[in-house]
């Protein structure tokens, strides 16, 4: 069953979604917003392919592997940007985003 | 911190949406689908719903409250469509769309 | 057939959800980006919302009246941050949403 | 400006996603539901694609090409699987779909 063979990477998914989710409202709380831009933007889209590969692991979809690829390649570009910040809730979701570009990786 | 705050609503609304994923599948491929669209409409509504209320508890919008109260009364409704059928998915998500509606409730 | 019957308001949300994304990105890259934190978050909040209710009445959801009745609220609520602010993304931003509230509420 | 230069392909991706999720609906309606299982799951993936992708394209995102060309990949197979069947909708849908990867194929 696509629900329970899919969970440990529907749970990345999901805690990456909220964690990028965070990341974006706190970097837009910091005084040095202006120099999270590109922060906020990947998180933005990163939390959208999170929850899309999400739904796509629980409803077994037939697209699952090219999804999953490409979220895994985003999470990347997500956790390398913010690998480059000193804030906790970029150092959480950029750990966020390598658990679950791990887990996708594997799925595709 | 919106993020930690949420999390037992954010995990509930998680959870939720995978299980009315994954019971939309199910029910497609049951032999009697003819007998289960409504669930089947309800789960797609409800999955929708709690991925949406997720993201905005992880964002700490200022509409948390109207989205959990709406999030929270589609639960109900596809509780109650799950709770007529007999099938373990059905009965998974129902649980699921209880235990969500209850925490969107405290949230709203 | 819902999707005839709804196009009006689906088109209108539709290009509200595109006018919001496009406010927001347009809004992280003004040098007064401290001044546009609000303007973001309701973005984000307006364009989720916009393609819920989009593909709900798509769909024929059951849930259609309730969902476009938080979808004007929340247009309603972007359109008056987004009326606050001198720039055009902002302005087209406002205009766009009232319309889609507008269709929401006769919806609703 | 992301928007303006993308807007063929914004409302190719909104077109199909209305008709994605307007055949979904349909083909539940359908007194032959139980041969329209795939076409219902290909309609609800290739629906959150064109919705993913159409709000990527509008926040003029880094990552709008290798999500237009999963887009495309997705709208083929949507579109195969609609074109089978002789339904009205399923045929609408497998000329979106058709429509929204040329533009989705452009961009990528």
């Amino acid at each position: 069953m696509a629900h329970t063979e899919h969970r440990a990477c529907i749970e990345a998914c999901d805690a990456c979604a909220a964690a990028c989710d965070h990341c974006s409202t706190a970097c837009l709380a910091e005084s040095r917003v202006a120099d999270m831009k590109d922060c906020i933007r990947m998180d933005i889209d990163c939390a959208a392919l999170c929850r899309l590969a999400s739904g796509a692991m629980a409803r077994g979809s037939a697209h699952v592997q090219a999804i999953c690829a490409l979220c895994a390649r985003i999470c990347d570009a997500c956790a390398d940007e913010c690998g480059r910040h000193e804030y906790d809730h970029c150092k959480r979701c950029a750990d966020a985003c390598r658990a679950c570009a791990k887990e996708c990786r594997a799925m595709a």
